[in-house]
């Protein structure tokens, strides 16, 4: 039967090193994990970095939902272990309003955690204003299975 | 009352120069307009590079999803000049096969291009291999009204 | 300048009412309203029928999508009045487990309240299990303007 | 190993009819399948009927959202046989404007035909109309597997 893999416990610090190196771009942009549960809530942070700014005073669209795909990437792994083959099947994202000039904060929520998917949302803010999402996503990943 | 803003006419290696300043990372990944009709139709490509590749052979979604930004920003262009204001404002992708490890095109088509909002479809495709999709893309995006 | 049309102020039993009247559908369906605020949140429910069911034991997802929707048409109603003319723009449904047998309760959020869109995230679930999700929902909404 | 299911082989009208009798609201509001090809396009009708109207001339949402769904479902038929069981996981539907008041047809393709998942593109418009959509729908399936 089918089984889901189990992967190595790793702590978020490692999980930010381990990232950097799976998807180098999310090095780039600097974005680090911050915390996981095992129930695959997950939070992860992008530094404010003149070179992500738009005409406007909003931050780049690809750089926030690399944020959200790596906090879901997060979730995952605090419910399963490091879980490099999870892949990423649909990443929705609605920009709610113009971030402001500073850090931003993805919190994100396993709305559903099964055998061969997870289903997470994700709520993105400034990290002055918790209360005020910029963007908000949805992912599903589907979860390699064991032989 | 309302009125569109018409953007200054560019070409396509014009606008790769300006979305590249614009939205820095794009330049870093290397992302290349190709062409746009006064349609709203586009072609972006995004060459391969190893630090793209993920285990397994995929190549990191957020790449692919910073690729159909600047796929349909450039059918913006198209139909209404330079408009650096545009704003996304939902982007919806949905991750068919896996790449191969080579570049990808992405071609998209206005759907509906409406006085406040352009409605997007993108197919990304490896480029030996236009047939098989390995991503498919919407984006909704909020056009700036002169005053 | 544009305003927000502010509507007549009524309780989630006339909405139910003015609801069936303004997309019979959702009367046909069943679906009551049973509470919103003025912040956006609102709860609807789908009462359970033969006729929803299907193979397998899964309820139908058209009829899932149309509570959702009612459940949105109720936050925008709680925070503005009765608003007819406020009209859906994107509607994004994921499915995530199978329904049991018996009534829906979709519980909306508003995550953003502006001017002229409002996005909502919408839970749904079995009544007896509030806490296992059936299906989740986005939907932006277009705000009617006063001139 | 898992195997796809393959149907019964049905046409259109034989798949109209079992629709109607698998999700009963299909055959209330009267959407009639009327093609559907093995590579997964079909084609879809829901005819014009007052019920459907809301104020300002739009046809309410969720009568197109269910007439994409009947779409998306005939082109699995098309490729695969009869397949009730096959489960909608994702639907999202983007409003373009608003439809006339007269008949609508959804046209859909398979842009991805897996052994487990199906995804298809499909767009709407108004019978006299067919180059401006009034909504696009994409959708993914999950396809029962063979034990």
């Amino acid at each position: 039967m089918h089984e889901v893999i189990t992967g190595e416990q790793i702590d978020a610090a490692e999980f930010t090193l381990r990232m950097g190196e799976l998807v180098p771009l999310t090095k780039q942009l600097g974005i680090i994990t911050t915390d996981f549960q095992d129930d695959g809530r997950a939070t992860a942070y992008l530094g404010y970095d003149e070179k992500f700014v738009r005409p406007g005073g909003s931050i780049s669209g690809p750089a926030i939902m690399a944020l959200a795909d790596v906090a879901m990437m997060a979730g995952i792994t605090g419910k399963l272990g490091w879980t490099p083959m999870a892949m990423t099947s649909n990443l929705s994202t609605t920009f709610l309003s113009p971030p402001k000039l500073e850090g931003l904060i993805a919190e994100t929520t396993a709305l559903r955690f099964g055998r061969r998917l997870a289903f997470f949302s994700v709520t993105i803010c400034s990290e002055s204003d918790p209360a005020t999402p910029v963007a908000h996503v949805t992912g599903t990943y589907a979860i390699p299975q064991a032989r």
